[in-house]
C-alpha cells in the first residue's frame, strides 16, 4: 500500500529464512482484514509503500536449524501477530504482548498478502492444521488467523457466559464472528447492531436473536427496550470508533462489561458517563488469537462454528486491490485470496 | 456548601421520618471524604446552597412502618449511596445502581455532615453495628461507609489476589485503604505512589511494600523498575485526574487491569494507548460499599484490619470548614467529626 485507495501488486525480492527460528511459508490462503481499510481510508503517501496482510495459511517451505514444531511440507495457519511462546506474556496466554514478538508487514517484514512470507519465531507462532491445502474447511480456518479469534476475545474481555445477553456493536467480520462466540459461550440474548441485510441474514444465521438497525441514541434505546430497560451484560465492540465506543458504553447495563477490538481511530472515550458512574468494565484489545487457534480449532474442524461464511468473495493475488475497494465501500464483507 | 471554599454551619429544618421506609438517624460520627473536595474546590456560587456528607454512624431516633430490619436504639452504619436492597441490581450486589436508591445530600436530601439524616429505603442501607456507639473502634466503622469499601472496590476491580504485583495511585484515605484491600486480598507486592511522609508511613504500615514518590513519567519508570520491566497487574486509580489516570494506564501489566474509583474530573481517558494496545483492563466505578460493609466487618471487629487510622483529625460539627480547609490543603488525611 502506498497511500490511501493505492494498493498495487508488486514483485518483491523472495522471502527466506534468515534466523534460525525462521520458517517460509508458501501462501496458499490469505485475507483482506477490515483493519486493513484504516490505512487505505486515511495513509499518507509513502515512497517505499507497505507490505499488507496478517492473515493467512500455507505450506511449510523450509524452516532454521533451530525450529522444532513445524516442518517442511505441513500446513500451517498464523495468527495475525508472531510470537515466541515462551515469555512470560506468552505463558499467560497473551500473545499479542510477545517480549520478542510482532507484527507481520510494514516495511520491515513480509505481509500475508503475497506468495510467502518469512515468518520469524515459527515455533510459537505456526500452528499446524491437520488437513490437506485445499479442504472446504479452509474459509472457517483461515478466520483462526484473526476475525474468529478477535470475535472471541471480544466475547471473553465482555464476560460473556450462558443466560447473559449480548449486544453486537458493528456488523463486519469481527461482529459476526463476535455473535458466533456469543453464542458458543452460551449467551440467552443476542442483539446485533447493523443495518446491511445480507450482513443481518448472516447474523442471524450465527445466532443473533435481535437486530437493531437505528444509530446513536435511538439504537442505545432499542437495546435498551429490547433488553428490560436495563442493557446488556456484555457488549462487543467491533468497530474501533469514538461514536461506536460510546454506543457500547451505552448500551452497557450497570456493572456489565464492555469487550472491545476495534483499533481506536480516535483520541479518547469518555472517561466518567456512562462507563464510571455505571461500573462498567472496559476489557479486550488486540485478540491473542494465537491461544484461540487451539480452542476453537476443534469446534472449527467439527463444524460446529462455520465462521468461514463471512467470506463473500474470492479472489487471486491480481484481484486485491478491487478486493480493497469493495471490502470499503461495503459491497463485500471479507475478501479471501486464493493462491 | 455555598460555592468554592464556602461551607457553613446552619440549622436546618429537623430531619423526619416521611416514607413509611424511612428511618430517622441522630449522628454520632460522621466524616468528610476526599470527593467533597471536589466542590469545595470548584464548585459555582449558589443561593441555596447544598448538604454534604455521606458517611455516618448514628442511632436509629424513629423508623416507619415498613422497616423490618433496624429499630429504634439501633447503632447503624449507612454506606454513601442508599439503596432498597431488593431491586435487580441490589441482588448483584450493585447497590450504587440500585433502581430505587439514591444520594445523600444535595438540595434534597439530609447531609452526612449534620446532627441527624432520614434515611430512605432503611432495610436496603442501613446495617446494624453490634458495638457501643462510643467503641473503640468507631473510626474504622467509619470508614465502612466510604472509604475502607472504595479501596476494596478498587482492588476487586483490578483483579487484585495472592501473589500479584499492585500500584496504588493516590496516597488519600481511599488509597491508603487500597493498599490494606490490597494486602487482604493476598498481593505479594503493593507499591504506593506518594510522596507525603506521613501517608507515607502509613502506607507501610498497612502493607505497602515499595514507595514510588516521582511523578508522570518518572513515576511510570520507576514502577516498570520495581516490577521487573513488565508493570504492575492491579493498579487503583484513586484519584480522578485525567493525569493519574494516565499514569493508572501506564503502570498497568500488559493483560492487567486498572480499577479506578476516583471520580473522574476530566473529560476523558485515551482510547488506545496504552490501555488497548496492552490488553489492560479499565473497571471500577461509585463502590457498591453496602455489599462489602458485612464482608469487611468482621475483620474491622476482630482487629484484622485498622482502616480508621487514616482519620488524623477529630472536630465537632463546628470545625466542620475548618477540616474542609485542612484536607484541602493536604494538611490532614481525613477528618472525622464527632457528635
Amino acid at each position: 500500500m502506498y497511500g490511501a485507495g493505492d494498493v498495487r501488486v508488486e514483485t518483491v525480492p523472495d522471502a527466506r529464512v534468515i534466523e534460525p527460528t525462521d520458517a517460509l511459508v508458501n501462501i496458499t490462503r490469505a485475507c483482506i482484514c477490515g483493519s486493513d481499510l484504516w490505512p487505505y481510508k486515511s495513509m499518507e503517501p509513502s515512497e517505499t509503500g507497505r507490505r499488507m496482510g496478517h492473515e493467512f495459511i500455507g505450506l511449510v517451505e523450509a524452516v532454521g536449524p533451530e525450529v522444532r514444531t513445524v516442518r517442511k511440507g505441513d500446513l500451517v495457519v498464523a495468527p495475525f501477530a508472531w510470537s515466541d511462546g515462551t515469555c512470560v506474556f506468552c505463558r499467560e496466554g497473551l500473545q499479542t504482548s510477545c517480549l520478542h514478538g510482532g507484527w507481520w508487514g510494514g516495511t520491515e517484514l513480509d505481509g500475508g498478502q503475497g506468495e510467502a512470507v518469512r515468518v520469524p519465531q515459527a515455533d510459537g507462532t505456526l500452528v499446524v492444521l491437520p488437513v490437506g491445502k485445499d479442504d472446504a474447511l479452509m474459509p472457517s480456518l483461515l478466520t483462526l488467523s484473526d476475525v474468529m479469534g478477535t470475535g472471541h476475545h471480544a466475547a471473553l474481555a465482555a464476560n460473556v457466559g450462558p443466560g447473559k445477553s449480548v449486544a453486537v456493536v458493528g456488523d463486519g467480520a469481527v461482529g459476526l464472528c463476535g455473535v458466533i462466540a456469543a453464542r458458543r459461550l452460551g449467551a440467552e440474548q443476542i442483539i446485533i447492531l447493523g443495518r446491511h441485510a445480507d450482513r443481518i441474514a448472516l447474523a442471524r444465521d450465527f445466532g443473533a436473536t435481535d437486530v437493531v438497525s437505528e444509530r446513536g441514541d435511538e439504537a442505545v434505546e432499542r437495546v435498551k427496550e429490547l433488553t428490560g430497560g436495563l442493557g446488556a451484560h456484555s457488549v462487543l465492540e467491533c468497530v474501533g470508533y469514538e461514536q461506536s465506543t460510546l454506543t457500547a458504553l451505552s448500551i452497557a447495563r450497570p456493572g456489565g462489561a464492555v469487550g472491545r477490538v476495534g483499533v481506536p481511530q480516535d483520541a479518547s472515550i469518555p472517561a466518567a458517563q456512562p462507563s464510571f458512574f455505571n461500573n462498567v468494565t472496559i476489557a479486550g484489545g488486540p485478540a491473542p488469537v494465537r491461544a484461540y487457534i487451539e480452542e476453537l480449532l476443534p469446534d472449527v474442524l467439527e463444524g460446529r462454528i462455520e465462521p468461514g461464511r463471512v467470506f463473500d468473495r474470492v479472489t487471486d493475488i491480481e484481484g486485491v486491490p478491487d478486493g480493497y475497494r469493495a471490502m470499503d465501500e461495503r459491497e463485500s464483507i471479507k475478501v479471501m485470496i486464493q493462491f
